[in-house]
């Protein structure tokens, strides 16, 4: 247990037993249309700069917390084994909030595929920080809830919301103004499209990647400067509904992040082939006059954006898109 | 003409008629491992940072200047017509030097092959300013003959010296302390081994990409920083033969490179699916223990780094290799 991160969490909470003998919450996953990338503390997950994502609709996490005789996780239906480091991370999490030796028995369905750049530790703390709310009875606000999702992993401070949000990076050192906040409901005409090239775990992970990336890229050091240009950037295309805009800065906010990890030692390369002829391809069709644009998270697959009225054309040059409802 | 250019030629040549009826030079390709990537100044070819190169044995230009009644120019035995490019490059180039409407017919040969990232115009431009030398009878200095090949084409600077070179950047406004210096000859084991993945003309030419780097990639701004990294470390490297030290440095500038233009606007991504293929089959070789690194120009193609010792292990890992002798 991180002694920092146990101080910021009982400023936050109410020190009762739990008020409910259960609290459950679902969370939708998100994609980050401006990347979280880089952190300025570890142990309380508080980022460099801000950051912007959308949720996915259906595709998150439902999470069950029952008090009970001893810990317990199971995932999809299935029961995680002690040893396991998903549930050594969950109950690390959980340690934080434990007024008197309760335990708890977790019950978590992940409707995305987990490993495959979909952001499950997203939706998972999200979910786990409101149905840990809902056990305790605190009543806490979505900025509380924010924090607390945040503790577990960074990106799951935005999974609290709905539609697009915008992590507020903060400035304080532990982190009390290091929240996200709704900026819009996700408007009918935009579109995500799913693109799984692999599922397979990543050989290296977000955190390390972040970490290698941060010691060794130099054109690391010019990441927040893209940050700053992206992030005002796609919040005033969202708010004004400016899909172009929208579609350039989050494309290349994506490829700048992936660019500093190639740039790293050893070089960070998510891409696959199968993700650079996507991205030929992409250029190609928007060459020739789609409105058609990608983000990447750190892994192998893509995530097309696009508007409702190009959806048939984006099927047809990518017949195995799986939309986002 | 460019009179910024003329007048930095006028300065280092003498103001005399050719005294010969021809001028012969052959002048190697080079790779750079420190990358020349970004103009201080378009028309004098002035470098933003100094670069260090490798160059490339027999493939390179052969170039034959005789004065004549009438500009001509033959490339590998064919006659290149007026309104080519590379035609009214070469004669925008040599305009530089007439001193009373002499003419030229210019003959020359390429052993590599043209557009596939293998800097043709590098080994040209710097024989043809040895070819003028020769044809003029100046009898100008190796650093004063890298000053006009530069002219011609910034990497031409390093083109000519056989083996290692460093174009340092300088700082004078006139150029005349921007050229290449000769670091080491080219050490018996150092092999570079050529993958031609495509031979299909760039998209986009290395000058626009630059400036389309320069103009919208925030990343490049942190891309000096890099080189100084690199090059002293490169050039160290070459000269205790430490070849380790060389190929981490030549690949970390290579893909950083690569990074400052895929995050640039519209993405500028040279790499194909086999590029990345490689790239991985390298990286996954190298965690087996094998000293092999790459570098790549603004294209597709990859080049390959290697000992002399593990020339065996690297063609069986990719026949396809056309070693440079």
């Amino acid at each position: 247990m991180n002694p920092e991160a146990q101080r910021c969490v009982r400023s936050l909470i109410p020190a009762h037993a739990p008020r409910n003998p259960s609290g459950r919450a679902f969370a939708p996953s998100n994609i980050a249309l401006c990347k979280y990338w880089g952190k300025r503390n570890e142990a309380l997950k508080l980022p460099l700069t801000g950051s912007l994502s959308v949720s996915l609709g259906k595709l998150g996490s439902q999470v069950s917390i029952h008090l009970a005789d001893q810990d317990s996780f199971q995932l999809n239906g299935e029961e995680v084994p002690p040893s396991h480091k998903a549930r050594k991370r969950l109950f690390a999490y959980l340690d934080l909030f434990r007024q008197n030796a309760e335990c708890f028995q977790v019950e978590a369905e992940n409707t995305i595929p987990m490993g495959a750049g979909l952001a499950s530790s997203a939706s998972a703390f999200a979910a786990i920080a409101q149905a840990v709310d809902a056990l305790y009875g605190w009543e806490l606000s979505s900025e509380q809830l924010s924090i607390l999702a945040r503790m577990g992993s960074g990106s799951a401070s935005r999974s609290i919301y709905e539609g697009f949000a915008e992590w507020v990076a903060g400035a304080r050192e532990d982190g009390m103004d290091s929240y996200a906040v709704s900026i819009a409901p996700v408007w009918p005409e935009f579109r995500i499209g799913l693109l799984i090239l692999s599922q397979a775990e990543k050989a290296v992970g977000s955190t390390e990647g972040m970490r290698r990336t941060r010691d060794s890229s130099s054109l690391f050091q010019s990441w927040p400067a893209q940050v700053e240009r992206d992030l005002p950037a796609i919040r005033n295309a969202v708010l004004e509904r400016d899909f172009s805009r929208l579609g350039q800065h989050a494309e290349q906010n994506a490829l700048s992040m992936h660019a500093t990890m190639a740039s790293a030692w050893p070089p960070l390369i998510y891409a696959q082939p199968e993700t650079l002829a996507v991205l030929h391809r992409v250029h190609t069709l928007r060459a020739e006059g789609l409105e058609l644009y990608v983000t990447m998270d750190a892994g192998p697959n893509v995530k097309l954006l696009y508007l409702a009225q190009d959806r048939e054309a984006v099927r047809s040059a990518f017949p195995e898109v799986q939309e986002v409802e």
